[in-house]
C-alpha cells in the first residue's frame, strides 16, 4: 500500500480555496478585459534555449528541468558523468517549465511579429514553477497575472496601469495599499552622483534593501561598492525627508544635475493630477529606494504592498525597452504588471474580504426514503435545475439521517423530502435548516420559498 | 542571437484562439456549476509515485520526468550510469507532470478523506502532459476538464452525468453527436461466452478494434487469443443487427445467459426513458463494442463522437470501483467524464461554430494628433469607460493612417479622432468603420451612438 503525499512546495485546493481563489482571478481578468487586453496562453515547457541565462545564475538553477525521452543518456559520455550535473544537464534535458510569463511572452511577441498588431495589449494569467525552497508564502507552483502594452513608449500605459490596478484592487474590496512608483533612469542617477557609474546595478540592489536593513546598512554596503559616502548621505537625506514628492524630485534633480532624467516621472505625477481633477483618487506614492530586482527595466517601475498586513509586494511591473531583443527583435519598448495570486489570496483572507459569493451556493438539497421517491426526486430535480435554482439531490437510498447531515455539512439552507405521501399528493415539505420551519407545498411553489 | 522556438509539441494560442478557447472552457464549467460540482486544483507536479504504475508501461514511459535540483547525481553510481536511462531515472528524478486528471483527484480523495463530504462532486478544468509522439490533434500539452461524482454507487449519477452531457453540447451547438454507452459486466459476459475467462481485458482491447479494422480482423484477434470463433460470430450477429438496443440486451442476455450483468445498463435506459417522457431528447446509442482502454473502468462507460465531423471522441467516462484502492481506501465507488478541449474546439472550428462573442470587443478607438489632444483621449477614454463602452485608446502620438490601420486591423467597428477643434467645442466626429458615415457628437452621445 502507497501512502500518497504531494511534491515539495506544491499545493492542493479544495473547493473553498478554489471558489476564492477563481474569484480572485475572475475579478483581475474583468477588469483586464474591461480595459481591452487579449489573452494570450503560452506551454508550461518550453526548450531551455529560451529559458537560461534570462533570470541570471540564480534562476538559472531555480528552472525546473525535464529529462529527455526515450534513452536520455545517448548523448553522455562518462566524462560528462564525471564532469558532474552541470556537464550531465544540457546533454540529458532541452526543455524546462516556465519561470514567469515574461520571457514567453517575449518569445510569443518575436515569433508572432508579422501577425501582431501593435500597439499589442495582452494578458495572461497561468502557472510558473519555481525549484525555490519553498517556506511560508512561497511555492514551487504559483499563479501570475500578468499585463502587458507593447510597441509603445508613450507615458499614457504607466497611467493605464495605473488606473488598472487601482480598479482591480477596490473590486477586491483591497482599499489599504500603497502602489510605490520609481524610475531606473533616476536610480542610475542617483547611482552616478554617488559615483557608481558603471555598477548601476550593484546601486539599485543595495539601494533596494533600505526597507528591510536600514540606512546605515545600506550606506555600508554602498561604500563597499565604491560609492562616495557623503554623496550617498545627501541623497539618502533628500529620500528620508517628509517633504512632498514633487520637492524631493526637485531636490534631487538639483542635486545630481541631470533634469532629463526626471521627465518621464514628473510627467507621469502631472498625468495623475488631471485624473484627480475628474475624481479619481490614487495611492500612489513615490518610493526613490525602490528598485525591484529585475534586471530588464529601464523606465518606470511599481510595485503595490498592502499597508495594513505584513506582506511582501501583491503586484509589480515598469517599463523594458529591449525585452524582445536577446530574441532579435529591437525596438520594441513595453511596460507591464504581474498580480501575485497566491499572496492577494493570503491579504484577502487575513482582512476577511471574500464576499459571500465564494461560498457554496447549492439553495435546495432533495432527499428521499427509498428507490422509488429517488426516481421522482430526480423528476424535482430535472424541474426546478430548469427554473434556474441551484439544487441537488443526494444520489444515494440511504437513511434520511445521512442525507440531512450531508446538508448541513454544506451549509445548505432548504431540504425537501420525498416519499410515497409527497409522491401520492403533488406537495412537498421543504425544511428551512436555519429557523426548522416546514410548508407543505406545491412543486411549482418551491422556487419562490427559497433565499 | 537566438532564433526563440517552441518545444515539440506545445502550443502558443494567441488573442483570438484563446478567446474561443475561454469560451469552451466557460461553456463546460458553468454546466458542471449547474450541475452543483465543486472544483477543486491539483498541481502540476506530482510525486512519481503517485504517478508510475497507474497508466501501465506505455504511460510510465510518456510521463515527462523532472530532474531533482541540485547536485542530482548524488545518490547515482557508475553502475547506475552504465545500467542506462532505466537505471538513472528513479536515482535522478522524484517528480513528474501530472499525466491525467483522474490519479491526482484520487490522490487528493484518499489525502482529504476526512474533510471531504461524501457523495462528493468535483470538476477540474487543467492541463495534461504526455510525451507521445506529437501528430496532427494529439499534444504533449492538452487540457482535459473532468466531472467526477465519489461516494456513491447508484446509478442515478450516471443518469445525471448523461444530463450533463447533452446541456453540454447543446450550449456549445454541437447537436450532432452520439452518447456511446456500454457496461464493462456486459464485456465480461460476452468474454466468458467466448470462452475468454481470465483474459477479459484482451477480450476488450480487441473488440474495441472493431470501428477500425472490421468484424474479419476482430475476430481473427479474439481466436488467436484463445476465443471459441463459433461464439464469437454468435455474439456478433447480435451486436450487428439492425435491431433497437432493447432487443440485442435480450438477445445477449438469453444467450450467454447471465442475467445479472445487464440489470445496470437495463435500468440506466429505463431511467432515460422516463426523462424522455418530460420532454428530453438524448443521443445515446448502446454500442457492445465500446470498450475503453482505461483499466479502471468496472461498470458503464461512456464515449462521445461528433456525428458530422471525422474525429476520435471528444468526451469519456464511466464507472470505477476501486480508484482509490491503490491509495489504500477501499470501497469509494465513483463515476466521472472527461471532455478534450482540444478537440472539441477542432470540431467547432470545423463546423463554424463559435459564436460572435468570440471576437474582440472593442466599440471605439480613440484617435488623436497630437501629445494635447492624446491627453484629452485619456479624459474620453476615462469617461466613456465608466459607462462601461469597450473602448480603447491608442497610446502613440502618430500618424492617424496609422492609428486608423490598427483599427481596421482589430476589427473596431468606431473611431473619433480628437485635434484642437474638438478640444474647442466639445464635439467628437464619430466615424463609423463599415459605412464611412460621420456624426458630428458631443461626448455624452456617444454610447447611444455606438452597435
Amino acid at each position: 500500500m502507497q501512502k500518497p503525499s504531494l511534491a515539495k512546495g506544491t499545493r492542493d485546493f479544495g473547493p473553498d480555496k478554489t471558489r476564492k481563489r477563481k474569484y480572485i482571478i475572475n475579478t483581475i481578468e474583468r477588469i483586464f478585459k474591461k480595459y481591452q487586453f487579449n489573452a494570450i496562453e503560452t506551454p508550461a515547457i518550453e526548450n531551455l534555449s529560451v529559458l537560461m541565462g534570462k533570470y541570471g545564475d540564480e534562476g538559472d538553477k531555480l528552472l525546473f528541468k525535464i529529462i529527455n525521452s526515450g534513452d536520455f543518456l545517448k548523448k553522455t559520455s562518462l566524462d560528462d558523468y564525471h564532469g558532474g550535473a552541470d556537464a550531465m544537464i544540457p546533454k540529458i534535458s532541452e526543455k524546462g517549465l516556465r519561470y514567469d510569463l515574461t520571457v514567453p511572452f517575449a518569445r510569443f511577441v518575436v515569433m508572432n511579429q508579422n501577425e501582431i498588431n501593435f500597439p499589442f495589449k495582452r494578458y495572461q494569467i497561468q502557472p510558473v514553477w519555481r525549484a525555490d525552497r519553498p517556506q511560508k508564502g512561497r511555492y514551487r507552483e504559483f499563479y501570475q497575472c500578468d499585463a502587458d502594452i507593447v510597441g509603445s513608449k508613450s507615458i499614457w500605459n504607466e497611467i493605464e496601469l495605473t488606473l488598472l490596478i487601482h480598479e482591480v484592487f477596490e473590486n477586491l474590496q483591497l482599499h489599504d495599499f500603497s502602489l510605490k512608483v520609481n524610475h531606473r533612469e533616476v536610480l542610475y542617477t542617483m547611482a552616478e552622483f554617488s559615483e557608481m557609474q558603471g555598477k548601476e546595478t550593484e546601486f539599485c540592489v543595495e539601494l533596494d534593501k533600505l526597507d528591510k536593513v536600514g540606512f546605515e546598512k545600506v550606506l555600508e554596503g554602498l561604500t563597499e561598492n565604491g560609492a562616495n559616502s557623503e554623496k550617498v548621505k545627501q541623497i539618502m537625506e533628500i529620500i528620508n525627508a517628509s517633504s512632498s514628492d514633487i520637492d524631493k524630485i526637485e531636490n534631487l534633480k538639483n542635486l545630481t544635475g541631470n533634469e532629463e532624467a526626471y521627465l518621464e516621472i514628473e510627467n507621469y505625477l502631472t498625468q495623475l493630477k488631471t485624473f484627480e481633477s475628474k475624481g479619481h483618487q490614487f495611492k500612489v506614492n513615490i518610493d526613490f529606494s525602490l528598485a525591484r530586482g529585475l534586471s530588464y527595466y529601464t523606465g518606470m517601475i511599481f510595485e503595490v504592498k498592502p499597508t495594513t498586513v505584513k506582506m511582501g509586494s501583491i503586484c509589480g511591473g515598469g517599463r523594458y525597452d529591449n525585452l524582445t531583443g536577446v530574441f532579435g527583435l529591437k525596438d520594441v519598448s513595453g511596460v507591464g504588471i504581474s498580480f501575485g495570486l497566491d499572496r492577494i489570496y493570503d491579504v484577502l483572507d487575513e482582512l476577511n474580504k471574500f464576499p459571500q459569493e465564494t461560498s457554496k451556493t447549492t439553495d435546495l438539497l432533495i432527499t428521499h426514503f427509498d428507490n422509488k421517491s429517488l426516481e421522482n426526486g430526480m423528476l424535482v430535480l430535472d424541474y426546478l435545475r430548469k427554473q434556474d435554482i441551484n439544487v441537488e439531490l443526494y444520489p444515494e437510498v440511504t437513511k434520511i439521517k445521512k442525507q440531512i447531515t450531508y446538508a448541513n455539512k454544506e451549509n445548505i439552507p432548504f431540504v425537501i423530502t420525498i416519499g410515497e405521501e409527497e409522491i401520492q399528493s403533488g406537495l412537498y415539505s421543504l425544511k428551512n435548516m436555519k429557523t426548522g420551519e416546514q410548508t407543505k407545498i406545491k412543486l411549482e411553489e418551491i422556487p419562490s420559498k427559497l433565499g
